[in-house]
């Protein structure tokens, strides 16, 4: 048997296709072909090409070096698992550090070979780098897989079973579905469309999988028109009775590797949507000349945003059975902590567990983050087992954790503390929830978004001159990505981004926080669920109704920083919890928590 | 002498000269060469041929009939005016009135022809009009002013002297001016720039004027590039004197009329920065076809919004003054109404008396709203001799007045008490209250914008089903326009509208508002200055200082209503009015303030 190859040689074997080739510089992102959030292993050519494995980086390799970038997160692990490598490691938006489009600009000489498999990059990424290089007259190279060739002990890729989502949780046939999705395309005047989101055509069909870390999704491109819908999607995967099924709504699955043919196929002339930011440079390289081409957003994103009747009693019933198991955990890590040996790991180990317990519990919906004292300070933090801390009985340990259940999705953080806590972690805890709270009381009349209403979660904070760099809330999908758009809690409006005004029926996070460098995190977090409130004469109004059931933690809360309204909500809050959680509790977690919820006076 | 005219045969005679160009729809819009907010009386043609005189409205003339577009403040007056003249009202806004282009486009015939005076009309109406007319082969005629050919008695256009702003109160030498305008415009890829924004020019040379009502500029155009400046302004306005000092700081005077035969001399290839949503049609037509235009937000806006240093300081030594004359008529109105006969039009006139007697007044800023009970829920309600009310010892009085100093521009709005007033009055004027102090005491990193915060000054609404139909907050020009970008505080994020973030040095008005058709309007509005505060590990953090000094009536406020914060915001406030007026007021008024200011307590 071969020995494994080091790093260095895997980086030589693929030097010697670039030479071949002729490619000076050639991109490996960490993306697989449909702009996943997670990718699966078959997809990280990244890691194997570099050692790193964080979640995040890009790897360039030049014909005598090589470069990664990667961000905060990672500075102190890229650094360990780049020794000895070669490999420059580059510290994004760090202050003299260079974009990789701005630092190939600078390092190509006139009319070099930029490569890459043009399947893991988007045409907008593609765009950028064509911008920045085009006084230099650089060709670009993205047909071929070259990390591919030089990776033998690749795994194959994922094609875990299909399965049905039936319509009493979807609450639309996907014949509906359908025809919603192709209403939309006739506003847009598009006659056809092409989606590899994968999230997406999920949701459209009616279907999940398992073939994306976290993500119930499976492998599949959909190129849909007003007469037709092909599902390119591994054969292995769907069943004769959901591929009969999709038949029946018109939609012809075809072979996962077919859509470049499909597209090939459309006919001149024809208008077809298809999103450049999320489209891989490859298909929209495969789009016949003569068509037209449409580079909008999925009609599909805001129709998946705005839940179901049926998806919201689910999604609500998920949460009961969520917030149960995550009040059950800070029942027993409150009363555990000091008296036997829990580390972060065997605690995100222990919700987990409680999680399994509850009927129709299907796993993560994201990596955990279960993060000690100062690990609480890392936005991001994954515990490894080099870095697993050992809870003692004091400070504070951020949990940030959520669950795919067959009704719903959920995400949810608490901070605990598990002791004694400072006089500074109770105050930035309490400045936190004084934001969480404004936010989650917040009324507004239709058309309002998200970037109008951040500024309720951080004044608190902004008063003091504190912050923390992240946004507020994201769109939570339901039993598919965690993350979704297009609404979102944030304050800062680009040009690119989109204002979407929230609407009755969306999800979204409220999660505002606070991180000391080396001492500690807080961050609380609710889902919220958007509804309609009164119709005055100054239009119609809009609510956030908390989705997520568990007790903030009263033992780190500085009562005299909470207004008499805050106070109100939070009790308001704490008492709806005690009441829904309450049955489904032991008698010793039931008195903790009525306890847990008892009314904060002033 | 002949006997004047009536509508119908102003009408009658415009339908002839349209008659003889073959035009079938003649468009006569409220608006001068330059855009400007207010129109003198050379440009009051819209009025001249349909009678009807508000300050906004479009005036259609078809072959068979005529048509007035106005908005809501003048939708009563309108329909008397109008009375007998055969042209039909035109209620814009209302669900089923098309605008004027939808209307144009229904109404037209194939390959017919629009005309307008193409210097009364920017770039990006006439846009819209092609785009909703495109379908017809319309064509426009632009080059003729037919309503000046049937009016007369027209008044000749104003020629009032130009004088210079010195450097003491700009702060910024005219030449200083230039190069930072210049230095923009290479940034901007730019060689040339035409700005026709009577305010930019007036900001830019260090002059001032009096053509327009209510804003100190003079009507001038101007195409500046890097070696060169021309100034097209009436000769008869400027002096020998300021002609020499343009001279040498490059700037050559040319006649007003000469702007268009300047265009016509610019090179091919001249890259011609010429916003098209604030430069006239006829201008954009003048440009010879080799010029490449580049539509942008002219440089000027945001260097103007920035107040210098010698500004501010003017600005806030205009505010005492200001502060002064609104305490004196506070206390003049609550203790002489309903013992002598005060009218809103009297009472504005006292105001603008005590203004007068102030050093260094120059006049008022905008026409003054004085609106008593019902009136002030009529947003931007004008008494006129016909519905001048009297007023009484009891309900509300609405005051949003402003004006010139020679150091700066004040817009104050403050909502008296002239005796006993409602439960409900006394609600709605705390509620406004609470979220005046809201948005007046937020702090908030740099990168902020008005979008972002607008939401601090209408929760406290929001929350009971309540709103203003305006936006919260506009810029204010250092003695030129009242009503100035880029930046403002509303909350619908648009794609056209930019979003500005706030910078040291920009002033924006801070005006919530609630209004009870024909019950009570109430309005509290400061200026508020952008200032620095801290630097933290987050960022730099900025505030907002009122200018404006002078006290929140404490007869209407409901202070259960206010929470500590709010109490305590408001408390420092009053301290702060009375600390900078006292020193100016006579011991009676001083007694009077003293009172006026003092602390609310629990």
């Amino acid at each position: 048997m071969e020995k494994e190859k080091t790093v260095t040689q895997r980086l030589e074997a693929l030097r010697g296709e670039m030479r071949r080739r002729n490619i000076a510089a050639y991109i490996v992102p960490t993306e697989d072909f449909h702009s996943s959030e997670y990718v699966g292993e078959y997809f990280k050519a990244r890691e194997y090409l570099s050692g790193f494995t964080g979640s995040a980086g890009t790897l360039l390799v030049e014909g005598d070096g090589a470069a990664l970038w990667t961000d905060g997160r990672y500075f102190l692990q890229a650094r360990e698992q780049l020794k000895g490598s070669g490999i420059t490691l580059m510290k994004s938006g760090q202050p003299d550090v260079p974009t990789l489009p701005d630092y190939l600009a600078e390092k190509l000489g006139e009319g070099e070979v930029i490569g890459f498999d043009g399947r893991c990059v988007t045409g907008a990424f593609v765009k950028r780098l064509q911008d920045k290089t085009r006084h230099k007259q650089i060709t670009f190279y993205g047909g071929e897989d070259l990390a591919g060739l030089v990776w033998p002990e690749r795994p194959s890729l994922p094609a875990r079973p299909v399965w049905e989502l039936s319509v009493e949780y979807a609450g639309l046939t996907r014949e509906e579905k359908l025809a919603k999705v192709r209403e939309q395309l006739e506003k847009k005047g598009a006659d056809a469309f092409l989606t590899t989101a994968l999230d997406e055509i999920a949701w459209l069909l009616n279907l999940r999988g398992d073939d994306v870390k976290n993500t119930p999704v499976f492998l599949s491109y959909l190129l849909l028109s007003q007469n037709s819908a092909a599902l390119c999607a591994q054969g292995s995967a769907v069943s004769e009775d959901i591929r009969l099924k999709l038949e029946q709504a018109g939609v012809i699955l075809y072979p996962y590797e077919d859509i470049e043919e499909r597209l090939a196929l459309l006919p001149a002339k024809t208008r077809l949507l298809a999103d450049h930011r999320r489209v891989s440079y490859r298909l929209l390289q495969a789009i016949p000349e003569g068509v037209e081409r449409l580079s909008e957003e999925s009609p599909i994103e805001r129709l998946k945003a705005v839940k179901t009747p049926q998806e919201r009693a689910g999604i609500q019933s998920a949460h009961v059975k969520d917030g149960v198991a995550v009040t059950r955990f800070m029942h027993w890590l409150k009363t555990h902590v000091g008296k036997e040996t829990i580390t972060e790991m065997s605690a995100a180990q222990k919700l987990e567990e409680f999680r399994a317990e509850m009927e129709g519990y299907l796993g993560p919906s994201f990596d955990p983050i279960v993060a000690y004292g100062p690990h609480g300070a890392v936005v991001h933090y994954e515990a490894t087992p080099e870095t697993d801390a050992v809870m003692r009985a004091e400070g504070l340990c951020l949990a940030d954790t959520g669950g795919h259940y067959k009704e719903g999705t959920t995400d949810v953080t608490r901070t605990i503390a598990l002791g004694r806590v400072t006089e500074e972690e109770k105050r930035a805890y309490t400045l936190v929830l004084k934001g969480h709270l404004r936010l989650g009381a917040a009324r507004f009349p239709e058309g309002v978004c998200g970037q109008n209403l951040d500024v309720l979660a951080r004044e608190p904070l902004w008063q003091e001159g504190l912050d923390y760099n992240h946004g507020t809330g994201h769109g939570v999908g339901c039993l598919l990505s965690v993350h979704e758009g297009p609404q979102s809690f944030r304050w800062r409006i680009t040009k690119d981004a989109s204002c979407v005004p929230l609407e009755e029926g969306m999800i979204l996070s409220n999660e505002p926080g606070f991180y000391l460098d080396g001492q500690f995190g807080v961050r609380h977090e609710n889902l919220e669920l958007v509804r309609k409130g009164e119709q005055t004469a100054w239009g119609q109004f809009l609510y956030l109704e908390p989705l997520t059931m568990a007790p903030f933690d009263r033992d780190a809360i500085e009562t005299a920083l909470l207004t008499e309204e805050e106070r109100k909500w939070l009790n308001d809050y704490h008492r709806e919890v005690y009441r829904t959680l309450a049955p489904h509790l032991a008698q010793e977690e039931q008195n903790w928590l009525r306890e847990a919820t008892a009314a904060e006076k002033v």
